[in-house]
């Protein structure tokens, strides 16, 4: 996420509570996690493991739980829980606007757009011109959508990443990460009845152009999914995970996060795919998923198992 | 799907700009895809091998990109993209016509039937009598629903199948095929929370009379289910499959476009079905299924390999 | 359920036509399911092989359809269909109650809690301080709901039990069994996007504090989820499992009904859970699932089969 203006350093130390060590001039413009980090970003880390990761990464301002030597050029904001201050500038810079009617004021509708009765859309969403939104559906703030989209009823765009830090000492372990990233959806997509697309934590979740979705899929938060893709009924891709142009996923395909589904790979109905593919027309079968020649050549090898029990029992004779 | 009033030939030339071949004199009655396709109906080819399957279906007008011998008492419409004529007919008798109420002046609700808040009602739709329509429920156009029907907060019915042609040489490559099918759902069946449902391309969806869905099933285009089917959460069935009578699908199943299922077939959580399958009590588990206790023994071969590792590598010693 | 005031057994016999055996001064003061019974109630019970258990329950009021011997201090509703006078004393009880705005008049909400638009909530329903109940929810009569919960756009609590008997000498063959039971969300739960929580049957789905749901997860009627959970999007949970404290289900996973899970269990992406679990970290995989390392394992063995096959024609030259 951008801030509208920037921010000093200053004030941000002042704000979380933190110790400022470093260069005290610096403004941020903006916040986000480490995996979507731009020069001008607040980001942080609580790991130990991952701070060389984050200190070397293009973020600004880094709020950090330990005191560190400073990279030239940044700003360490040191405090004792980088979750929560992080969280708590979030939480300031988007707070949650209350929704007094069904759509919003501050949304803009495109020309030729027809928004069915019963649909929500939420504050400072665009929606391009010529759209058809079905009745019931939910978009929530931030949201842009391209020309010519097509959404069926009971679609939830834009709800929150599933996210959280666990706390093993509270009661109410698990500790939400706001998510301030937006959903971006392109021209010429069309998504299905009671599909759920997450925005992203601090970036934005992305359907490319032309890509079609069937009903009841889930799109985790800050996947981003190129042009000309088609996701069966029942899919689901867990968090940034990529998707190239022209992939096709069939029926109930599961996909794990943080991977790369390279062009125009195919996989096969209710295969779970747990690392990343290859594309130009591959296709994949099988939970884990696999070459699926290779399946299902494995499916007739188990098939004989049996036979090959009986050659050896025979030897044995 | 039916017209209202017989169309003529020369009046779907002209609208359609194609070249007239054969029976000059004749009236459309209607239009269907080629697999639901009736006498007087106008159909589409487009691809040469599918031609004599057109040529000689029931169908009276033939949308084609090839001027070929029309068969005699039929009419041909030449033109060089058949699938934007047809969509294009589709979308002139079938258009979309934009709601302003949740419930629609053009529904009728029969007596003792309940319908709670925020629930949609499209265009043209008819409920029988004493059915309980829970809130948040998106009922589209021509949908059909018979007495004491039972549907659960945030199912969808009618939404678009989720068919389209692929047009590699665009930016968008997938083409929409309009969909002018209805849903029909019989007497005593109740759908589960967060369903979906889709219209047929041009022939009917069904649900038959006393079936009954638990919560996010997922029902494709023109799916035919017959009488008292039971389908456990998060089954879905893709285009065009027919379920018979009796039929009961566990939690999470898939089965894929296509196919039959016949009367009194069983198939076990999580399986895929690819094949069609045989009924009568008939039980069916795995993805891809098979026979529920073939499969069984083949979980228990596989865990036997170690075994026969073992007797195989004793063998060489 | 408990009733408002005590029923006398009189009234229940005249009610249901039942003839009345054993103790006739009794006072029902609620109605359960055999699994729920408590000292009080009435229950029911159909099948002789299950005679035993019905009439050695805490039930105080049991329908059946034989004239046995009444336990002392027990009543008997002797009557060929008791599972139709079980059901018309629940419909008598907890009688279906038209909605006629979004929010009831009869809920309450507590302070700082904010509901968008869309939502409809329905009569009877409780909700805490703090909580955020995003656009186009649907929550059903008698839900319940602690402090801080966050409920995300289309997901559905409280729609009825899937629970059905079947009929086979009837047209439509499956006969609803009425839910009379209650969805309670305890504090700081987070439900994602169009998920289902179905009631129980007569007692009380259960999300126990800082349980975590992902978006289209299903929960079966009389589920019991302990405190910080983790459900990942497209997980099914089946009617009256119990799943422990900090259990984690990774995406689409399924669990079948009457199952423990128990505290600390893990269950990896796609596994189908067909028995129940030990807990305390022990990781699962498969469907159905088995140890997670195991299965592992065994799908390396299945690999090695071509190899194994090899050798055992090598040696046959």
């Amino acid at each position: 996420m951008k801030f509208e203006i920037p921010v000093s350093v200053h004030w941000l130390a002042n704000f979380t509570g933190a110790k400022l060590v470093g260069d005290d001039t610096q403004m941020a413009t903006g916040i986000n996690e480490i995996h979507k980090v731009q020069p001008g970003d607040i980001s942080f880390v609580d790991f130990e493991k991952y701070y060389n990761k984050c200190l070397t990464s293009a973020a600004t301002v880094i709020i950090i739980n330990k005191e560190v030597d400073c990279p030239p050029g940044k700003t360490l904001l040191v405090t004792s829980d980088p979750f929560t201050a992080y969280v708590s500038i979030v939480k300031h810079f988007r707070p949650f606007e209350p929704a007094n009617s069904l759509i919003s004021p501050s949304a803009t509708i495109g020309e030729g757009t027809q928004v069915q009765p019963g649909t929500f859309i939420g504050n400072h969403v665009k929606i391009g011109e010529n759209c058809l939104i079905h009745a019931n559906v939910s978009i929530y703030d931030y949201t842009e959508i391209g020309d010519n989209v097509i959404i069926h009823s009971g679609t939830v765009i834009g709800s929150d990443a599933f996210y959280f830090k666990r706390r093993k000492e509270r009661a109410s372990q698990y500790d939400k990460l706001e998510s301030c990233g937006r959903v971006i959806i392109h021209q010429d997509v069309e998504i299905g009845a009671n599909c759920t697309i997450d925005k992203g934590v601090s970036g934005d979740t992305i359907l490319g152009q032309g890509t079609k979705l069937d009903n009841l899929v889930h799109i985790g938060h800050g996947v981003v999914v190129g042009k000309n893709c088609l996701f069966a009924a029942g899919v689901a891709i867990a968090g940034k995970t990529t998707v190239e142009d022209e992939v096709t996923l069939w029926g109930q395909v599961g996909v794990n996060k943080d991977l790369v589904l390279h062009k125009g790979a195919v996989v096969l109905a209710q295969s779970g795919v747990g690392e990343s593919l290859e594309g130009g027309g591959k296709t994949y079968f099988g939970s884990p998923s696999m070459d699926a020649r290779e399946k299902m050549k494995e499916l007739v090898w188990v098939k004989r198992i049996p036979e090959l029990w009986e050659k050896v029992m025979k030897k044995q004779d």
